[in-house]
């Protein structure tokens, strides 16, 4: 198993190096999990998929709390057949053959009991199961889940958004990269998350 | 058919609000094919595959002519099966069959006709041809292509990057949309520009 994510933080201010610099501690307690490396681009987390939601979580929240506007992209990937096996990266603890309505009802139980960080944001994923013969079969079930999440936005076209504090938003994100396609196979998720944003929705 | 992309731009400054709504003239061109709705989280343009590169380029040429540093997020989809035919999304113009070292070479031809913008810009992209069995294969075609653009970067973990002018940057980004993956198929993009970092590499 390979998993992991390329995050980029956005802060809309003139002080973006200083913002983005100041959230890194962050990330400190889960260097010892993680391969971390950074370019101009992005920051690739390579480690524990289960860790990796919390890990863009804390960072996401650090990099927003003087309430400056500040967004955080990640391509988030697992299975993918193109990278070699990486010990740091734990197969995900479900079976193959779990039936789409047990894996909705186990997601929807690990996002009752996320934690309330104080801080709200907004967010839209777009889940890619790949190789599959029926993605959208798993795509559907996602979003049927994230509908009843308690911090669903909309549905809009190639994306579903989430709204409410980080804890439940972020927790939704990790159940959909964990829970849907195949648990071994290659899934990539896309994922906006913003806060202190001035536009009015 | 139904084609289009979800828009965010990123401007690392204070005065974000005012580049944004500066840049957006910069889609008129477009507006009569183009469908487009904002909220605040993205901007979704839906119109014909063969110009959705080009509004984009425009766009974040516009933002980031003033030197700010300034990032380009696009998911971009066509074929999607959840969404319904859109007579403004021509299909793409190419035969099913066409193999892949022939597209290769279709895509590489229609670089090297690019016109510069002089404005250097760094992106990375990561490219999902969903529903197919063999959608390794494209995605190491479209690679191929991109290693032999003239704008390739380097390859990364779960994504691949270009540097150069914007006009054979978004060139090739636009071919890698439109030869790879079933022409009728479902096929998602999710794409970063950046322009003005301070980040030297």
């Amino acid at each position: 198993m390979f998993s992991g994510a390329q995050v980029a933080l956005y802060p809309m201010t003139d002080d973006f190096v200083r913002v983005i610099l100041g959230s890194l501690s962050a990330l400190d307690p889960y260097r010892d999990r993680f391969r971390i490396e950074s370019d101009d681009l992005s920051t690739l987390l390579v480690g524990p998929p289960e860790e990796l939601f919390p890990a863009m979580r804390d960072l996401h929240v650090a990099a927003s709390r003087d309430g400056v506007h500040c967004v955080l992209h990640a391509t988030v990937s697992r299975g993918c057949p193109g990278e070699p096996d990486d010990p740091i990266c734990t197969p995900i603890g479900r079976e193959a053959d779990t039936p789409l309505p047990r894996r909705i009802e186990a997601a929807l139980a690990a996002v009752q009991g996320a934690i309330a960080t104080g801080r709200h944001v907004a967010a839209q994923l777009s889940l890619y199961p790949l190789g599959a013969a029926h993605h959208m079969d798993e795509i559907y079930g996602c979003i049927d889940f994230i509908r009843r999440s308690g911090v669903f936005g909309k549905s809009k076209n190639f994306c579903t958004t989430l709204r409410g504090d980080a804890g439940p938003v972020f927790a939704t994100l990790s159940e959909a990269f964990l829970r849907f396609g195949s648990p071994e196979g290659h899934l990539a998720l896309d994922l906006t998350v913003s806060a202190n944003s001035p536009t009015v929705v």
